[in-house]
């Protein structure tokens, strides 16, 4: 089953039903009006969204085109974004770049950021910055959302509260991290809001590239209109999403509609530091990544980070090609204030 | 006006209006049912909340008894919950009781985390939690409830975003703290859940208490029954609360219901690491700080954290000895899972 949220003028608009291929929807207002009211109530919910969405796959409902730029993020706010860094390559990489050894611990506890969640970005339109300064980035990651978690769960039972799956821009000010970091509390100001892709779909949707843990498909990349990254989400991955849920929900539970993000996917492939996709690898699913390669490789970064007028699109394709999620495609913009 | 959040059975609760002498409430239903419904749509809600509001006060409504055992908190879950540390004399403490020196940089700009907002205690209810090993405390702070807040708004025009001021125990777990700094992403299994007072109250409800950036009213700790803490919320504030919007709005916009805190109350006084009130000082608004205390005069911490069974109460009078917005009055137990 494939849900999107549609503008419609109001902050948390309007759920839809969307078909397998992504070209028709139907409102879900008989079952839920939004996303939100949908996760409260999933058992309910599911089984009458589920009889939409098969009725509409058969053709039994006509439904309306289908047009991800009216798409706000499935959860246009959410109670709560968790970001974890489960390819811990790339965090390994960071360190490498600046000459730092990584503990070895980030291999067995993993990495979790609280994100801000109160104003995620549709996936269609622009990220609006003050400051090119800042070292603007993309971060192209999955993410699950989740229905009502009990504190202290352990990583076998997480998987059972994944309900819906989503494509994540995780918008990064890379040059405003160091300084945060520096102060202990974490990411503030250099996460500024995130864009999510413009379909959530149930896992079962992704067939057998649905490992029950993470999905076996790469993450295509596109930056400026030319491939950039296609790191795969099941290669080297060293905390599953299962065991992400569990590390959040050590010390609280986690409210129904609960995101929680894999981190920005990478891949080590052969030891080496990762490759550009014209020399033969995967690429990157950040700017920041590539730029810790060529550091490593060729002594100092060349890729700048995003400027006004760059322009980053991600997105998943089945085995067949097509588009599992719909496109995120974000340009960055003077925000004027 | 004073404003509460009723348990009814559902997950955010039923908004009531309540007397400003917290005897009585008349539900706020015509007007809003629940107080994300009222900031969602401010303008139009203060309205009809400041009329209900006066007629319950001059008696044209009867209301009903007002019992704080039965508030959620006044936003039971949020879409945003940033906690600030104002109180720099706090964090320099915690710094000097590990024999190491704060970075100036602290003096001037905010230091903030982002924390979880799905599972906000209620202000009578336990804290859960399942091992006393993780060093249970209390934090007593103020927080505000902001409307809609443009991206990079200046410290002097974010005062106007201030519509509630609510009380705070942002419950810590202070020994996975350490280890949660040290990798650098913040706190986040170090926060569980945090627990706001019974009721949210418009700036303009403290009268000359309200500063335009802080309450300069004194912070009422009582810990098993005991005064621990009177420390004032206009002393030794470094930063004020419309500085902290200013700090959490620099690189996004922060969506209707955005909480902020201001950090644990914590007052120098006489230039002194701070006294006990039976020693003739002020005292503490978490256990952690007289435990720095005590290390820095004593040479160790011999205070514990929390047990099983200790209970803090947190609470605010005006100039007239009343309660301004009722108490967190909470005791910690152990989470069975």
């Amino acid at each position: 089953m494939k849900l999107a949220t549609l503008r419609d003028g109001t902050r948390d608009g309007q759920l839809v039903v969307v078909s397998r291929d992504l070209s028709r929807y139907t409102p879900a207002g008989t079952v839920a009006g939004t996303m939100q009211q949908a996760l409260d109530n999933w058992t309910q919910a599911e089984k009458g969204l589920r009889d939409l969405s098969m009725r509409l796959d058969i053709d039994q409902i006509p439904g309306e085109p289908f047009d991800e730029t009216q798409c706000l993020s499935p959860l246009p706010r959410a109670y709560q974004w968790a970001d974890g860094s489960a390819y811990v390559n790339h965090v390994e990489l960071v360190r490498k770049s600046r000459g730092a050894e990584m503990p070895s611990s980030f291999w067995t506890n993993p990495l979790m950021y609280q994100g801000g969640s109160d104003t995620f970005i549709a996936p269609r339109n622009p990220i609006r910055l003050a400051d090119e300064a800042w070292g603007i980035d993309f971060e192209a990651e999955i993410a699950v959302v989740t229905d009502d978690v009990p504190m202290g769960i352990a990583p076998e039972q997480a998987g059972h509260h994944i309900k819906l799956l989503m494509l994540v821009n995780d918008v990064s000010l890379r040059n405003l991290i160091p300084g945060e970091l520096g102060k202990g509390f974490g990411f503030f100001q250099s996460k500024p809001s995130s864009a999510f892709g413009p379909v959530a779909v149930t896992p079962d949707e992704l067939g057998e590239a649905w490992t029950g843990g993470t999905i076996a498909l790469p993450m295509l990349v596109e930056y400026n209109g030319k491939a950039f990254g296609k790191a795969r989400c099941d290669t080297d991955m060293t905390f599953d999403l299962p065991r992400l849920i569990s590390h959040a929900a050590k010390t609280r539970p986690l409210g129904a509609g609960c995101v929680i993000g894999s981190g920005t996917i990478s891949n080590k492939l052969d030891g080496g530091p990762g490759k550009m996709i014209g020399e033969g690898g995967v690429g990157y699913a950040c700017i920041a990544e590539q730029r810790m390669v060529e550091t490593i490789v060729e002594g100092a970064a060349k890729t700048p980070f995003m400027s006004f007028g760059d322009r980053v699109r991600i997105e998943m394709k089945d085995a067949d090609g097509r588009s599992v999620f719909g496109a995120i495609d974000q340009v960055v913009e003077q925000y004027e204030g």
